[in-house]
């Protein structure tokens, strides 16, 4: 198996962080942007010309989302991600939220900081705090976003709410998201990233 | 069943065709966003404070791609939103994009176009081009988005590719999308909204 990747993609570290905790071995093949021949190649795999891709013995998928849902179909298992309509809407809203608010609003205030990306930064800000806050809500009460157990919607969602400071916006008022990564960074498998925790954390 | 809903909104016209291709009744609730107690009050149902939202019988979901996901799992069938993890996932490398560079380009053009909503229009286009031309070039060589065969995701990216010339975008330069739109519109069950064609057209 084989992902294409950017080492500071919070997208790409949801795929790294579930092939580690269902224990797949993978090859990361570094994806050079800055070569103009090198980018149109990519295109020709991802029309979107984005990382993460998945390389499963050549069933090719891209975005993130995509892959989590069929790394967790083909090797996960209910768990990760129901079969039944109910509770498999209850993990396509925080798939949903994962590539709206947070998106949107919470990775690109970070791409704003690091990476010096043209957006406005008030109007990011203000979507990503919107996602906080509606995690927040979700997780005083429940464990886990998803049906009261851990799933890809909890994987899709933590690099960037993890990351969340440094797009500007601190998680000293969010508690519960604060027990939910570490939760999430106690799990047998987890890796971290720049920006977030190498190992153990409580 | 009932669906929170807004007339002019690209998202909840997804679920209106869905539900009217699958037959199925349902009472539509018009959300009054300018009345910040019902504002405030709908905040309850979504966190997001969004439409759509579908309550089927005490079932509540939020977001179009949740919504489209157990909708097909729940009365549309295999057809509609595979089980098995290859197709599954083409699916919903569309409804990826439907989130992402649809929403974020095409239906975000169209917002400042109709809306007067505060974001940056040459930004919006771009990214909307781009959803154009990814759209244009799988329809090149296939007649549906995933799996050669009609299913959500086809659902959920219409609306806002086939209102892409109210964001300023026309469609004259995709013939491979304008044949699509031609094929979702002779559907049985199709229904329009203000923008796109009330009956059927070819």
């Amino acid at each position: 198996m084989k992902l294409y990747d950017l080492p500071l993609s919070g997208n790409c570290h949801k795929i790294r962080l579930f092939l580690s905790i269902l224990n797949i071995p993978y090859e990361k093949i570094a994806v050079d942007f800055q070569d103009e021949a090198k980018k149109a190649a990519f295109s020709q795999i991802n029309p979107r010309a984005q990382v993460p891709v998945l390389d499963d013995s050549g069933t090719v998928i891209w975005d993130s989302m995509a892959i989590l849902v069929y790394l967790a179909r083909q090797y996960g298992g209910e768990t990760w991600l129901p079969s039944e309509a109910k509770p498999l809407a209850n993990v396509m809203q925080w798939l949903a939220l994962s590539e709206n608010e947070i998106l949107y609003g919470l990775a690109r205030s970070r791409a704003i900081n690091l990476f010096k990306r043209p957006w406005d930064l008030a109007q990011c800000q203000e979507m990503g705090s919107l996602a906080l806050r509606v995690v927040e809500e979700r997780l005083s009460e429940h464990p886990w976003l998803a049906n009261d157990r851990i799933s890809i919607a909890d994987i899709a969602c933590y690099p960037y709410v993890a990351l969340a400071p440094e797009g500007g916006l601190p998680l000293d008022d969010y508690p519960h998201i604060r027990q939910w990564c570490a939760r999430i960074q106690a799990l047998p498998g987890f890796v971290g990233m720049p920006g977030l925790p190498e190992t153990v954390s409580t």
